[in-house]
């Protein structure tokens, strides 16, 4: 059986610009993999309907999910919501449901919910709404599109909030291996491990430290007695 | 007159496991802002043929320049370069500049130029080569697409080398303001500003510190005169 595959949509020219380094790739794709859901694909695009709802449709259809992250606030360049209603091409409006949820909340903190915070409540036809413990402005799962917010600690919270109800797979076993020799000299017999474990995922990944190069050789499946075995072959063959 | 427009493809199944955490998106991003190239939009893709040539592919011809990162080392998993050049469906195999440089740090450092070294000499016919001063190993330019290392420290040198040589547009300024107040109460008078200042992006990013929320506003363009206006009507809007 093969893991459900996933793709992220980061949305947000702050990214695109350099003036933020994002931080909910790493977080997510930390998570799915635990999860057992193969993280196949990310995309970064900017505050831009067409570039929003065309990496929606594409990314749906290619993947069994699809995260997002960014633009689902109360400003003007918040507009991803709208635009993954486009993507399906199915109505949004302010949803009953989100509308309760800020009025709750505005009610509890004594803030007025006016016509900006109200398009937080701008929910696709269709969607479910992903809790957001942190902010209130729920999230929402539209077909196989789960859309949360771009602020890390609500992002991650909406992680939580959505990971319990999707099918993982086997989670991915890995270990590691740190050499201090050049990538060049541990590539021959890392090739020929490679041909002999066609389930396993091994990479080599080369640092540099303090003016030595190494490689730190991570050896990645679903079965931990191949990743064992591989791990064995290879420090054999470097007499390790 | 625009400017010219980029997009970023990194490549490697380690960051889409949750295994490294991507360094380069950022830099390159902040290093294409200061020189006027606007970033449009970054994908990371794994360790793939077909997801390699087909992101290069898509990306090429969207965009006036393609920067990768990740994948030209000399291990089985190295396979950029061979699927940039089956991207642009052009011969490859190990050209002789590059070998020299190759064995000419080989002799230098003691190392020995072996068959898995000599793959980092694999340079597509007519590209024309991305010195990298860290590692000897160098990058290429093939058309509008720009080939580097993951490796942080020569993927920034690599950009050093190849930057100077591309023409670029005005760089953008940006001012930004940071306000304690929730979005929903900024985002009615922004709107108004961003409808006002169509040259403008105008980014609100919302964030929460020591329970309290607040937004970075931030005001970018070409023009620092509309930007300074810009700003000082959301001072005045809010009475700041």
């Amino acid at each position: 059986m093969t893991n459900p595959t996933a793709a992220m949509l980061v949305i947000g020219d702050e990214i695109l610009s350099g003036r933020t380094r994002d931080a909910n790739m790493y977080h997510l794709a930390g998570r799915l993999t635990e999860h057992g859901i193969d993280l196949k694909e990310v995309r970064v695009v900017s505050d831009d309907p067409a570039a929003i709802s065309g990496a929606v449709r594409t990314l749906a259809g290619g993947y069994d999910h699809v995260f997002t992250s960014g633009g689902i606030g109360p400003t003007h360049d918040d507009i991803t919501a709208d635009n993954v209603a486009a993507a399906f091409d199915v109505p949004i409006d302010v949803r009953d449901d989100a509308r309760a949820i800020l009025a709750e909340r505005a009610k509890r903190t004594g803030q007025e919910l006016n016509e900006a915070r109200l398009r937080m409540a701008r929910i696709p036809d269709g969607a479910a709404l992903i809790e957001n413990p942190v902010s209130g402005a729920p999230g929402f799962t539209l077909c196989n599109v789960h859309v949360m917010a771009g602020v890390p600690a609500i992002f991650e919270a909406m992680v939580d909030s959505v990971l319990p109800t999707l099918t993982g797979g086997t989670p991915l076993t890995s270990e590691s291996l740190m050499i201090f020799r050049g990538e060049g000299q541990i590539a021959g017999p890392l090739g020929a491990i490679a041909d002999d474990f066609p389930d396993l995922s091994i990479g080599s990944y080369p640092f540099q430290k303090d003016g030595a190069f190494g490689a730190q050789i991570v050896f990645r499946g679903t079965d931990p007695t191949q990743v064992a075995a591989a791990l064995g072959r290879l420090r054999k063959a470097l007499d390790l």
